[in-house]
């Protein structure tokens, strides 16, 4: 075995020995050692914000030369005004949430002195794997020690070969220190593991046995490769392609305020605005005015045959400028940028109808993350809504409030585009699952076979409440 | 691409777009759709019993050449008292369940005229692949419809190269009916696909892009496989390696009773006890009492050094003959069979660090599936439930209670062992996801930036009942 298996062997072997642990610790444990957390990245201040002006000098160096990007540089950089004191606060906020353990879900009194529960609990082992952003370490360690997971870290990594370097004095001083502060804590110190050497990532999304969930934070390519590269189940999303249907019957303000929310508010957002789907009966009427505020502020259209006409006969030319035919990979394609898909919704005169080929259509493109329809019908956007299978389903809403914040999660791991256990904006309690509890009293199973004169199970629904 | 290839992307494209059909059907339409399914099969006893008895009697002759196993036959025969009855009586039994599907778990105002749900949803396309049992078909095509699922049945299918032949005819036969009978109800045809050439297996497991969940329904073997050969979640459990743990302190007559009925109800089951871990302390007298009791039905022993020597100073030499010195593997062995291995766990005199041991043991050796602790201390008790990292950790009561129906889900999809989405038996909640549905009233989210005078979210938590 290589050197960097074994490692990864180690790592993940002791992240579920302290697991076990951690698994047992009350709330109070928890929340003590976050307390610690807390403490020690206030007081350590300095010497983080050393080894961060040491990267940002760095990486300012190899932007100035062209091979850095200027946002890289702009994330890295922990100094900028209240940045630090952010980090410190998410910590507490995350502390500060309900405890997402051991809550009671299901109680069943199956007969007398023999009752089940079923009681939420940490998944186990998370492998969290994140590009650069130094800050997201203490978040993320915060809310797996309150989820009462054991994390591994690699950070920070990137698919180039050497991506990542640029923030790895602050990754380590950060690392250091919390590593330090959970060890005088509760919390086991293997319960926050960091890995730093590059080559052991895909070691660890071997470790199938021991690690339960495997977190990416950063670009569509990272979630893709840890997707293709390991058996181990991911949460997250390679892609967040959403689309907008803009029905016969919408409102043409709301339409417009919508569509430009979704498409400008935050273009490079994974639940920005990518393909705009336009009732054949409205490409005159209400499209004109939604291009027409597209194009001020700065967005291009690729319009499909029909779409483009209308709007040839509707706009002016220096706004026809920002309109241009698409292509089919345009409907299939994340622009994270001023750009939008345009295509039309024929129909045959039955409102239901176009919806069914609204959603068709976007069944098969999106990326099952967050879908808009624009229409003043409730029974349209109840059908768009059940029809529809992505994370989030927006009636006259704007895509950009699918979001853990800005759904009053508290926080956010991230994003699911899975189809099972979490989905969409995923907060703690996407961190746990459950178990089932019985308590018996000696209680055999054999006493219950059926003719034989066996008992009967009561399977009494009882209170979640104690 | 080869023809198998092809035919399973039919086959998978044309049940994702009959799963979002179904997904918008009413409760009724799906209900009325197995009442449907109850009525065909009812009418079409004959001749699905003539089909099944043709199987019955070529694998007769097949199990007296010793060509078969006779489980095998016993299980294929439909005509046996009260087996066609019962598959029926399962169909109406599904339907009278509570609808899975549009259960709100959150609502929450976001700010006046937004809100948020989350409400559940079919997952989308299942595969369910199945060994032998032909009235499964039936059971799954209900639960399938009843929870908006589209489902791809592949059966039956065995991994050696002629197995499954044996229950062909009547599989044909029930298929036949149960797409006749839905193409007269809501519920679009192909939601509920029949496969029966062998070679499409590996290719419909290859579909990871239409299908969302895979469920096979046999032997551990036939689990492995499926797992070790999909990008696709599989719902199901590979092994069930159940281990018990009797403290010191246990109540003799209950550990009799739980072990004997953990081990003896019947052997061949996932939830049957594999592993015995006895507390040093009680060696000589709790544990000679349970090996008596296990030996006198059948139960042979294979023990570590310690509980060999104290059975050997208290048992009589003919219960002696049913106990061996284990072996490493006997400790990580399903048996399913009379098979029961032993282990002392040692102590230092620290009641909490001999549970801390068991759990140790358990947690790397069983499969995730129930393990039992026998113990007075409900202190011990809770750390045990709390440590031991299982779908069931059960409290003086038998491993045997871990089963759909009799923990009171009306029916069950099977004994789940994955640590996300379904754990432990899954009901027809674990074939239903949920997506957050947004309602708005032209609202953008850059009203709400931070800093800028913008308004500030409610989050106000609404009730869940309409």
């Amino acid at each position: 075995m290589s050197l960097t298996g074994s490692a990864a062997i180690d790592v993940a072997r002791s992240a579920l020995v302290a697991s076990r642990r951690l698994a047992t610790l009350p709330n109070t444990a928890r929340n003590d050692a976050l307390t610690a957390l807390h403490q020690a990245l206030d007081k350590n201040r300095a010497t983080i914000l050393a080894a961060n002006a040491r990267d940002v000098e760095a990486a300012t160096r190899d932007a100035n030369n062209g091979n850095l990007n200027h946002s890289v540089l702009k994330r890295l950089d922990l100094s900028r005004p209240g940045k630090y004191d952010d980090m410190l606060e998410g910590i507490l906020s995350v502390r500060g949430l309900d405890d997402p353990i051991g809550k009671v879900t299901l109680r069943t009194l199956l007969d007398e002195g023999l009752s089940l529960e079923r009681v939420s609990c940490p998944i186990g082992v998370l492998l969290i794997i994140f590009e650069a952003r130094p800050e997201v370490i203490a978040n993320i360690a915060a809310l797996a020690i309150k989820s009462g997971n054991a994390a591994i870290l690699k950070g920070p990594f990137q698919l180039t070969e050497t991506g990542g370097k640029e923030s790895m004095e602050s990754f380590v001083a950060i690392a250091n220190v919390v590593s330090e502060a959970i060890a005088g804590s509760q919390v086991p110190v293997s319960s926050i593991q960091l890995v730093k050497t590059r080559d052991v990532v895909s070691s660890l999304l071997a470790q199938d046995s021991f690690i339960d969930l495997v977190i990416p934070r950063g670009s569509n390519e990272l979630v893709r490769y840890v997707k293709e590269n390991t058996k181990i189940p991911v949460l997250g999303h390679a892609d967040g392609l959403c689309s907008a249907y803009i029905h016969s019957d919408a409102n043409t303000k709301m339409a417009v305020k919508v569509i430009v929310d979704s498409k400008t508010d935050y273009p490079a957002a994974c639940n920005s605005l990518e393909s705009l789907l336009v009732h054949q009966d409205v490409l005159e009427t209400i499209l004109p005015e939604v291009a027409v505020a597209l194009i001020d502020k700065g967005v291009s259209l690729r319009c499909d045959e029909a779409s483009m006409a209308a709007l040839a006969s509707t706009l002016l030319s220096d706004q026809l400028s920002k309109v241009q035919p698409s292509t089919e990979t345009d409907y299939d394609t994340e622009f994270l940028d001023l750009v939008l898909a345009v295509k039309t919704v024929p129909s045959t005169g039955d409102p239901a109808s176009a919806v069914e080929a609204a959603m068709a259509h976007i069944n098969v493109h999106s990326s099952k993350h967050t879908d808009i329809i624009l229409t003043e019908s409730r029974d349209l956007a109840t059908l768009f809504m059940s029809g529809i299978d992505s994370a989030g389903v927006f009636w006259n809403a704007s895509s950009r409030f699918a979001d853990g914040m800005r759904f009053g999660f508290g926080t956010e791991v991230g994003i699911s585009t899975n189809k099972i256990h979490s989905r969409g904006p995923v907060g703690l309690e996407g961190l746990t699952i459950y178990k089932y509890l019985v308590r018996g009293n000696g209680h055999g199973a054999g006493d219950y076979h059926e003719g034989q004169g066996g008992r009967q199970y009561l399977h009494t629904s009882l209170p979640i409440a104690e």
